[in-house]
């Protein structure tokens, strides 16, 4: 499946991009862009793999760092030499991202015969605990438990994928990336939100 | 030990609720409350499967999280319809999951033939590391590294189950869980605490 | 390889030596030094393993907590009777300690035949990811994030060990210790910095 290893390749550096704007915008060093970009990209899958019990994905395969060091520099370049950042674009980008981290980590567990809920954690997993270690290390909440229908829109996608899988892989890929992207585009255009919990003082 | 398997599910769910009511003060949406109730109730366990190098335990199980959903629809319900939340009752319930916590992890390094520190030191782990995961995500300083003798009352559990263990388990456990409970109870009724160490300007 | 276990001992003695401090310096209280210490000491080390899918050092290994209970009271009674902390002398035995852990974490990945980035990237994080976690349990923004050279100069070590010990073990590990140690001890002197990533309003 070698488009599928170019397009989790696209996802990390997508993911490591944010982690380094992230990291510029608290005013860290080039070691601070370096973590920050990595724990984006390489941590939810890094989660995932432990927790699986399986050997973390990136220790036998340096390209992961290739991409994430190619991301940081080509971010460190463009912000040098251009006035703004392209963050609704970016947003897309990261849409995608999600959608391809969700398939890689619900497929993962589905292959070790793991129950289809288990298979849904470890796709939400793969897809958001990246970002909320960055969060969590450059001292924000982490975005993920406030805002919107960032998190709801991997769990829809790893659910199609779970569905559809037994039946056909590829096309229990493509329908989850789709779905996830799709969810999530309309919840960047139409800025849908999922309800709090009801506040009341406890 | 079937009855076991049932307390240990009790001590998910109770766990869970003190999640889903961090979640809800923070305001968080519905997966804020997901991922702090179930870092809550399965981060201790998970943190001590990882370092002894065990397959985690709910990856095998998914009927935890169906205890941790359980707890926290419950607890959604509940603050809909009722005006207080029973800060008391909760305290004492989570005293006997931490006891039941505590003895968990101290048995499985013991099964592992491991030493009777690292055994006192997982079945610390166990019961408090979830809580103090949760606070970090929170973006509180963890509450278990600043007050009274919540986690001492733990170490104190672990210490005599591992004294009784070789000699009879079910003593042992029973004998541990009386222990961290009673001085757990003693502590939130007479509002115990351990000398912070000494103030003085570094 | 016997004095190196003991110069490993003494950088978990250090390092534990600065979480106490800092538990102290946010006014924890005994519990709350435990695990900062611990967390400090041997954090880096146990990211490591559980990243490599080997099993935890320490935990068959329980020396390493009787080094991390000697330091927390030693600091503790040094408090009580010293009016002041020798700040500077800690940071050079820093410096050691970060030496030491970057050659133990790059050896270790080196031994398993991973890629010589890897090995980099596993005795940086051997070095800088205890006090990492430290400052996030602290709810500090890690240091490390921000300030001066810290991780480069055992980024820089790294590299040196992975250079030369295809050559020679021992010469790779006394080049790797000593180049460490002194960019460090330079970087403390001449407080060096990187230059942080530039700022420009996003």
């Amino acid at each position: 499946m070698s488009w599928f290893y170019f397009a989790d390749l696209a996802g990390v550096a997508v993911f490591a991009v944010a982690g380094t704007l992230l990291a510029f915008r608290k005013e860290m060093d080039g070691f601070g862009a370096i973590v920050l970009a990595s724990v984006t990209a390489i941590g939810g899958g890094t989660t995932r793999d432990l927790i699986l019990h399986q050997p973390v994905f990136w220790v036998y395969d340096p390209v992961y760092f290739a991409a994430i060091f190619a991301a940081i520099i080509f971010t460190a370049v463009w912000l040098r030499f251009k006035a703004y950042i392209p963050l609704n674009q970016l947003l897309y980008a990261d849409a995608l991202g999600l959608a391809i981290f969700t398939v890689i980590g619900a497929e993962k567990a589905l292959q070790l015969e793991l129950s289809p809920v288990i298979a849904v954690i470890m796709g939400t997993m793969t897809a958001v605990f990246g970002g909320m270690l960055r969060d969590v290390l450059a001292r924000d909440i982490p975005m993920i438990l406030k805002k919107d229908l960032y998190a709801t829109t991997t769990i829809a996608g790893g659910i199609v994928f779970v569905l559809i899988y037994p039946w056909h892989e590829q096309v229990a890929l493509l329908v989850s990336i789709m779905t996830t992207t799709c969810l999530r585009f309309a919840a960047i255009r139409f800025q849908w939100s999922l309800p709090v919990l009801k506040k009341k003082k406890i």
